[in-house]
């Protein structure tokens, strides 16, 4: 019992170490020994407990989702027992938004396995990069995004059952479509959050306005 | 007069080498050496033409803005006199969304440079990924979007100067959140359109539903 919890605490020492390099120097800083000399570990564990670099890159980038998923379940409790739709919506996309530096640090190696997989679906096959970039492709990360909309689309649908109950038959792909488009603006928010640091003191606003117009039907 | 128009195309020659450079390897394959070989000159000519680094990326990341500039321009000329708002917004957007292989590039190339600025602009000072990173910072690329969201922002007020002229103070102020929503949200499209062929399908029913829900007042 001890070894294991032991195992999980040094994989997770070095997913750490990982994302701090990733997050300084893009996906393509991220190698066995860059993230082995971060952890203070030798390459050779590094390599025991992933294996491939593609593994570790893999668990690296599960481990900032799964934290995004816990910092968001913790949210979530503090609304009580019966949360507004609009309110569950707030709290998903507050987590995403880089306002502090440990979502900041998330939301920068989210961008580089983006950037990472934009090589690696490259017209010529990412023979440009190289690296990374061959590793982890947009497959492997499409699952959170896809995740979130369809979590998104189901409180719209909670914030919209009792307005529109005489509603057409287009109704349901409309929701799909505004939890695509909430996700997509929170996205591009990010994008200028982390380089514009002006738009930070905007960001609850635009935030708000983003759930007054979408939420409703 | 000749030569004048010689070195503008020997320019381009070499800009446009240099984005196909970027699109294929990220802002920090773009070196006098790689740009050159791309381009058929020799690294000399580079360095008579652009002198530092920088100025080199800078006219890079200015030759992928003008030409989305210049197709804004020749679509807008297809619309008529006098433009419905919402079809001049639509202009705008449909020129930034990767829908073709040009296109792509572009928005392949721009995100190159915002990960660019998310190195440089890191907690380390950027000293992860060297090369490019401190050559261009956020500053150097927020010019184009902050003049697409004023842009954005003067369509949506004449898309509400007649039906809200009992307005209340906030008028101007919610014109300017929804403006930059609608850039964010085109910005997050462009994000998924590159890694998610499944997406591209969908793209002209987001960018609809987009309109219809943040245009009006």
């Amino acid at each position: 019992m001890p070894r294991l919890a032991d195992h999980d605490q040094r994989r997770k020492q070095i997913t750490d170490a990982a994302r701090r390099v990733v997050a300084r120097g893009g996906l393509g800083a991220a190698t066995f020994q860059s993230v082995a000399a971060e952890a203070g570990v030798s390459v050779r564990l590094v390599q025991y407990y992933f294996g491939t670099k593609r593994a570790f890159l893999l668990a690296t980038h599960r481990a900032v989702v799964a934290d995004a998923g816990a910092r968001f379940t913790a949210r979530l409790a503090t609304l009580g027992a019966d949360p507004e739709p609009r309110a569950v919506v707030r709290a998903i996309l507050t987590e995403l938004l880089p306002a502090d530096a440990a979502r900041r640090e998330d939301a920068v190696v989210l961008n580089a396995f983006h950037a990472g997989a934009l090589s690696a679906g490259g017209a010529d096959g990412g023979t440009g990069s190289g690296a990374a970039a061959a590793d982890v492709g947009a497959e492997d990360t499409l699952g959170a995004p896809r995740y979130l909309i369809t979590a998104i689309a189901d409180q719209l649908r909670r914030a919209r059952a009792g307005a529109a109950s005489s509603a057409d038959g287009d109704e349901s792909g409309d929701v799909d479509l505004d939890a695509e488009l909430i996700l997509a603006a929170a996205a591009g928010l990010t994008q200028t959050l982390l380089v514009d640091a002006s738009a930070a003191e905007r960001a609850d606003a635009l935030l708000d306005r983003l759930l007054d117009r979408l939420v409703a039907a």
